[in-house]
């Protein structure tokens, strides 16, 4: 009855969690989040005054496919500032990076083609392949290549049906950013296969050692996928934007105008001061904020013996091994909630390869929650000790 | 280098009307524009003021992907209210219409399956199929038809491969509603070979002969596509909604949360206060005067020699056949455009039934407007006579 692909979408356990712990809040108790890949601050409130302004001026009507003119000039500006020079008119503004990436599987992935992605990664990488009719295909990514396939991975894994790779820096869940070096020369064998890359930068901003700002500056004519969610804290909103090369730009205008007609227009206007002094200060310091849980976080676990294996390089994620514990990850996310309150995502989430001894911690939550938690996970290991 | 759908997407003439009357207007010229499909007014006060609440409040971060539970609750207590009982599980709200056309395309179309949609018809359709790797295939309807499909215009298209129907009512660019006895045995026919039957409604409330309010007091298993776009005046926020079987709701479900995490959070609280009776009266204020506006454009236009051999039942458009002035829809809407500054659609962005007779007219403008390009049209009428 439904199509096959909807049978291949394996459920998220972040949704389980996620109930379990509504259900231990109804009850009264206090639970600590780790598991929200989502920034706990509101929207900066320059951005939310000019959506009311925005609002107030009755722009409430569609806009062009891509993205009005001043915020796709605005982000070029923004790439500008970074040291690329990118022309507005490479630029697609989108429905959230969701948006974003639905638009590259329809732009770039015929039925039967396979697009290699990592494992672990964003779990929903592989249903929007899936959505197009194309085939995702794992390549497995572990702490000895730091989280981020070299090409010799990725080339174990390529067939005459690949039609390119999706890469992410810095990743989920893992945090971790690809190498200049390897990006160059992943993107050269690509290129030579006829294949496309593309590079999510939806963490771009959020980096604990900025090395490179974005992947642009080593190749030009990279797919890159962005949003307005995570470093300019507007996931609620729904807008992010593509980067495509130029050939690439009517095909993913046609494909904007008849998939989405337009993003959405108070979104695009509010996010048009996303780009100010003031908004840009509260980013920033929300930035820092973010490092300085990291480091919190990353040290009270260590100390409790967990292994970090790859200390981020930016999201706000931790990609923690368990296995000292003697519990596989399913088991000790569901007794680290039921039994202490404390929520995190399982590594099966973001796929197989030792998915068992993996957690991801997201510090998005306050430096008191952190410390509780900490305390709380303190407290379950004595107990089992 | 870009998958095949690509190419498969004809360009909108009406961007090129667009264009032009944009060049006419910088250079000074008073366009009437009869060819956008989106209503003149902007978003009632009352729902533009929730908005404004709503980010007040910090309501600026994702939400459950099927929407939140209290917009859920108005849109069921809105079918309610027209008689159909819809629990709000069955109601999944979308990034507009076409999100909602997105995710019912992922879950019910597998690569290589036929989708049969109407010509004249919405021109995006069919890239929504072949966005998920399957065939639209064209159903020719006319006049006779009332510009709808019956059960034997469908069954002579249904093959092996069909997995369904789209049908729209009213439907654009036609206006026409199906008869709700032709609704009931196409869905018979249709479910007796375990397809499916989508019934977009997004003009729902917007008709000159109320019949039915929803295909679902017809057919309580449709799949309907529905829009805040339309009645409730708020394309450029991308809000809307479908309603799915109960045995979908797990797929559906799913599907959104990879493909779309959640739609806006600002857009569904402001649309809380859509169904308000402040707000109600401003759309059913709106809904008249597009009748109005109706009836004078169908006169004037008949007046003056045209046929429109289908009174629209609904929606903001005429479908106008222009074949007595002796030119084809294409070069009728060039000349009118390019010598006498009159905006309308060609057939030809609808599908290829006849399109070189007809043209779509959307009653989008003020009555003055409508006024005025009635008589721009009788003069280069005259002109030619």
């Amino acid at each position: 009855m439904f199509a096959s692909r909807t049978a291949q979408i394996a459920p998220f356990r972040v949704m389980e969690v996620l109930k379990t712990a509504a259900e231990l809040e109804s009850l009264g108790h206090r639970v600590v989040h780790f598991e929200v890949g989502e920034p706990d601050f509101s929207t900066a409130p320059p951005i939310v005054a000019a959506g009311q302004a925005a609002l107030e001026r009755g722009h409430t009507k569609y806009t062009e496919a891509t993205g009005i003119k001043p915020l796709r000039e605005a982000i070029a500006a923004h790439y500008a500032a970074h040291g690329v020079s990118v022309e507005a008119q490479r630029i697609c503004v989108t429905a959230g990076a969701s948006g974003g990436l639905m638009l590259l599987s329809a732009l770039l992935l015929d039925p039967t083609d396979e697009l290699l992605i990592t494992d672990p990664g964003y779990p929903c990488n592989e249903v929007f392949a899936r959505t197009v009719g194309a085939e995702p295909v794992r390549v497995p990514t572990s702490p000895n290549n730091h989280f981020q396939p070299s090409w010799a991975d990725l080339h174990s894994a390529w067939s005459e049906r690949t039609k390119g790779v999706l890469l992410a820096s810095p990743a989920n869940p893992t945090g971790s950013m690809l190498e200049p070096t390897a990006l160059r020369e992943i993107a050269d064998e690509v290129r030579a296969r006829e294949g496309v890359v593309i590079l999510d930068e939806i963490y771009q901003g959020l980096v604990t050692t900025p090395t490179y700002p974005t992947g642009l500056t080593e190749v030009p004519d990279l797919y890159v996928l962005n949003s307005f969610s995570k470093y300019f804290g507007m996931t609620g909103w729904r807008l992010g934007w593509v980067v495509v090369p130029d050939a690439a730009v009517e095909g993913i205008t046609k494909l904007a105008q008849n998939l989405f007609i337009s993003p959405s227009a108070p979104a695009q206007y509010a996010a048009l001061a996303a780009f100010s002094p003031e908004a840009m200060a509260v980013h920033e310091e929300r930035a820092a904020i973010f490092r300085q849980r990291k480091d919190h976080l990353m040290q009270g676990l260590q100390a409790l013996g967990f292994r970090i294996p790859v200390a981020p390089d930016g999201a706000f994620y931790l990609y923690v091994d368990v296995s000292h514990t003697g519990l596989d990850s399913l088991d000790f996310c569901d007794r680290l909630l039921r039994t202490h309150h404390v929520a995190v995502t399982p590594g099966a989430d973001f796929g197989d390869q030792h998915a068992e001894r993996y957690v991801r911690f997201a510090y998005t939550t306050d430096e008191a929650s952190i410390e509780l938690g900490l305390e709380r996970i303190a407290h379950a290991l004595q107990e089992r000790g």
